[in-house]
């Protein structure tokens, strides 16, 4: 919420201003060429009902409807498309490899798990609480699963797992999970960096008397075993909307891929779903349905 | 000398037996079919007058008796090879890119400036005393340089020599640099893992009642940056040794690219040489020269 030094996927926050979130709409009134009334729709809007959008080039066009329009603010929307480019394009995957996916059963975490599932992989994913452990293990498909805070240590939570370690890494932690996968990496083994949530207060540039975390230790890993590790931001893939739209689509409709979400109902309770984030109480993607009015639903994060 | 756990350039120390290191030897005598008595040649070999080499797949002819025997301990051997495979294999550098190096007066650190000068970069090296800082700036062709004990905050030192930031960092010690590096790189740069030597004795197993290192806090520059970090180990590009041996051979013959040297006399001093690595007591690579009776000479490591 504090002003951006980093890329960051949304504006800063003014005091006073709209607060901005990936949703869907539906356009009631359009002075657009490419958008008219009665259009879904998928981008960057506003925690409010109705909202004035200035800047169509973030919106996309919804081509199927005949999905959980829910769907687009997560599977088939920004968190999907996340999931798409960070391990296709980012983690070069193949047949048989090793994937470890932390925060797996959020928004992105488990998609990238069914994907590499899908390509023949061995996928172990880890959560917060054992609630999600199950999903993970029981409705997502993933290998295997464990919860991270009844984990004395890391690295053998991470040892017991992948006896033969891990190729793949879909970061989303960060902090001391990092430093474990590092000394679990194989060889030539590839980690995406889609973020580091566990550090995101604690930049050094802080100076707000808060103790940090304790920082990475274990990056001298990355020599020896020839590690790759890569940070991308799911805009630069934007292009690649359609063609991963029709093919997840296809998946949905082969009864191939599933998703979880996590909705709270009504706008007034976006602002504790969006803190419970950062204390791990959604299970799946966290939404809002904040208007009923537009059928069948019109949610945004 | 502890054991490794990480891929290592060099064998385990075993207490009582010969220590190791890369040097420049000639051959007294040889069964192996591809080498002959008289021979020169460049290969991990012990700290010792005359050694016993019975596994001759870590040797490589010397070409060019022409060049300083020594460079092959370090222009024309591994670390030039390092440096040869970091920079254009894993940096894969661009005319007019900002090139940053640490450690950039050592044995590699001299060579990738000085390659990436000739591709016409921008070339900032950091290291521990004014007298390497003149010598990068002086001798070795680097636009910039300076001292990173005299600098109170790394950041704003990389600040003031890349106002526009950095795209390649060439990457030799880890630790505070490397949060300092981070948060000064451009977008889509390029970080090559050669070696963290201040975390060498800083890894998370360690029990030995030492306090570790702060750890590194900014890699959440590596997603919105899209940064991508990737280490390497030079015996995976043994096979373009010839192809580097002529090209570094060209150079020095034209005067384009030179070498400095740090060496100490006798094989007696090769212990205090080697702790005064860890000191930065060395200007340029370190030498032991133990042999004075093989002409022109004869070094190891």
């Amino acid at each position: 919420m504090t002003r951006h030094e980093e890329p960051s996927y949304f504006p800063d926050f003014v005091p006073g201003s709209v607060i901005t979130g990936m949703g869907v709409c539906k356009v009631i009134d359009s002075g657009h060429p490419e958008f008219k009334a009665g259009d879904l729709v998928l981008g960057l809007t506003g925690w409010e009902e109705y909202t004035l959008i200035t800047e169509a080039e973030s919106l996309i066009r919804i081509n199927h409807q005949e999905v959980p329009l829910s769907y687009y603010t997560g599977l088939l929307g920004m968190p999907g498309l996340t999931a798409y480019a960070g391990f296709y394009e980012i983690c070069s995957p193949k047949t048989g490899e090793y994937v470890f996916i932390s925060a797996a059963s959020g928004a992105v975490g488990q998609i990238v798990g069914q994907f590499a599932k899908l390509m023949g992989c061995y996928v172990v994913g880890s959560a917060g609480s054992d609630n999600k452990v199950n999903l993970l293990k029981n409705k997502l498909g993933f290998d295997d699963a464990f919860n991270y805070k009844k984990e004395k240590d890391l690295k053998m939570a991470l040892k017991r797992c992948f006896p033969e370690g891990i190729d793949i890494y879909f970061e989303n932690v960060g902090g001391a999970m990092l430093d474990a996968v590092l000394r679990n990496m194989r060889l030539r083994g590839r980690i995406s960096a889609c973020g580091t949530i566990s550090q995101y207060n604690d930049d050094d540039d802080k100076d707000d008397g808060k103790k940090r975390s304790d920082g990475v230790h274990n990056l001298f890993c990355i020599t020896g075993r020839r590690i790759r590790m890569e940070g991308f931001m799911t805009y630069d893939y934007i292009s690649s909307y359609r063609k991963f739209e029709e093919m997840v689509v296809q998946l949905l409709k082969e009864g191939k891929i599933t998703y979880v979400e996590d909705i709270a109902e009504g706008l007034e309770n976006a602002p504790a779903a969006f803190v419970g984030l950062f204390e791990g109480r959604n299970v799946g993607k966290q939404l809002v349905s904040c208007c009923k009015r537009v059928s069948p639903s019109s949610l945004i994060e």
